[in-house]
């Protein structure tokens, strides 16, 4: 009898995963049997439990956590969707948010897009399937057709963007005051004496990049400074197109004496082409980036940038998410939390 | 009647989920024929299936594809588990991974453990629990009991390990020599005329880490240059840390001329401590960082650093996954793939 059960385990073992039927069939009991024994029921023998309870373990049987969460829609898990990870502020966005939901008993499953729609579309997919209940996002660059945000919100699950927003969409908001912070850069700059100030930014149809770009307007407007259609360009802002983006500026008959770049990367880029051509900043042209990555402080001439707020952004994500399932209702009023940027001014944009 | 319905309707919108138990409540019919219907069964008239799609649309149904899953055993998820996401060299690998895998139809969920065992354990029972079809992952630097991984391998999932693994857990590993790359790290600085090299090392019960002190220890004999204890420290490897134990070696009466980091973060960060006390890199110290992280060659003076193959790393850890899933048995012969290190030399250990 034992060496036929240890055949049985043996062969149940290579498979890929043990059931309580399995169980059920090794000790020749019914499968509902095997259930009761293992949720401690009265109507099982001691004797019946400690043999299911002993085949479970030699079997390596997992209860099905997953099979209980779609039971009970509740996995206790939250997804994030980022851009990509490899990126401070993205990073730090993330820690700040996993640091307040693992408090709560949450854990989070992380995804990145890769700036493209067609993965973010995979992403959200693979979180419904995961059984999340929420979803905090930061868009790609690419999104422009909501349907699958839709999806999300129609299936009822908690759904808070942060920094790549949408107006459209109706959900919580987490963010920056993009439009201000253009306004800051531009008076930083001219208070700095500059007189030509062009911007690297990025696709007007993202809506955190449309703002700087009204803001930069406007900001030339209010100190009077000519809006001159060359020195106002859309990039990806990857550190090549960065590159790509200032070489292009520094063909112009009428070159800027300052740039405000709409990312940091891009920004670096910029600065990487400017030190090989021997072109001195801030003296010749002034170079302000965006988002205070660690690398801005590292490199030189250090790079003027706004700080973004990464870990008030996670922070509130994770409490508007905790908020919805404290309340276990749907709430009423939207989260729009957007918060003041920050200047910080380094070697770039200011001589010493 | 169609208002009672919309008025049901409405009701449900309002719950976290539609089953086939409310299309079959709002429409009177068995779930069996709502099923049957869905799955456009010929025992069910046109009529029946037209209202079953109707109410089904109306109300978001949405098939569970993860109760499918979970009766396939088949995800199409891979889980990666990594110390941190906020490092190049794992961001890359992940980006290697995802490209490898996306093109086969897999989709990756990434988790992050924060070098800590605890959060490690929950990752790997959140990726168990959203039934991924493999996990590749990175240990923490805590990390020392293998229980949960073996779990892993318990259940038949795939298991690849890289850059961190251990040896003990028998599984397939991806990796660069890093006995080897502490050989021609030393070999570069004995080249360069130096004479007492100190090394802060990572955590010994780490294997690579490990592998690199051992790697230091043997080169240095090679080279006839006594092991000095006082030279030879552990280090959690941050940038805080390898500022703090920078500075303990400062401390010292017979001073080190050359250190060799054992990850780029601390080399910065001891880096950023010898420029604000004005001690020359490489003249009276040269340093070398282990990874080649992109700040590595941003920072002045640029620091000499070990390019880990990220790339390769990632499209290996990929391929193998790839491997049993195509063999769709368990394979008997692990996969063991140790690359060769490369030394990209910078400023910080070769005067100009």
């Amino acid at each position: 009898m034992l060496k036929r059960l240890s055949k049985d385990i043996k062969k149940l073992n290579t498979k890929k995963k043990t059931t309580i039927k399995d169980i059920a069939n090794v000790l020749n009991i019914s499968t509902a049997a095997v259930s009761k024994a293992l949720h401690n029921d009265s109507r099982i023998s001691k004797k019946t439990k400690k043999a299911v309870r002993q085949v479970a373990k030699n079997l390596n049987y997992q209860p099905n956590h997953l099979a209980s969460a779609l039971r009970k829609g509740k996995s206790n898990l939250v997804g994030v969707i980022v851009p990509r990870t490899n990126s401070n502020f993205f990073s730090s966005v993330i820690q700040n948010i996993e640091e307040v939901l693992n408090k709560e008993g949450y854990n989070i499953i992380i995804t990145q897009s890769n700036e493209s729609y067609k993965k973010e579309c995979n992403n959200i997919d693979t979180l419904l399937f995961t059984q999340v209940d929420g979803i905090i996002a930061s868009m790609a660059n690419e999104t422009i057709d909501l349907e699958f945000y839709e999806k999300v919100k129609a299936k009822g699950i908690p759904l808070i963007l942060f920094d790549r927003g949408e107006n459209d969409l109706n959900v919580d908001y987490i963010g920056i005051n993009d439009y201000e912070s253009s306004h800051v850069i531009v008076e930083h700059l001219v208070k700095q004496g500059r007189k030509r100030i062009a911007h690297i930014g990025g696709y007007k149809h993202t809506r955190i990049f449309n703002n700087r770009i009204r803001g930069y307007v406007d900001a030339l407007k209010k100190h009077h400074l000519p809006l001159d259609n060359e020195l106002l360009i859309e990039s990806s802002l990857t550190i090549e197109d960065g590159r790509q983006k200032m070489e292009q500026l520094l063909k112009l008959k009428n070159r800027p004496d300052a740039v405000y770049i709409a990312s940091d990367y891009a920004a670096l880029g910029a600065l990487q082409l400017l030190n090989e051509l021997q072109i001195k900043v801030p003296e010749d042209i002034a170079l302000v980036g965006f988002g205070n990555e660690p690398f801005t402080a590292m490199v030189t001439p250090s790079i003027t940038s706004i700080n973004q707020h990464s870990e008030e952004i996670g922070k509130q994500a994770a409490l508007t998410f905790l908020n919805y399932k404290n309340k276990k209702t749907i709430k009423q009023t939207l989260n729009k939390i957007i918060l003041d940027a920050e200047l910080v001014v380094r070697e770039s944009s200011a001589p010493k």
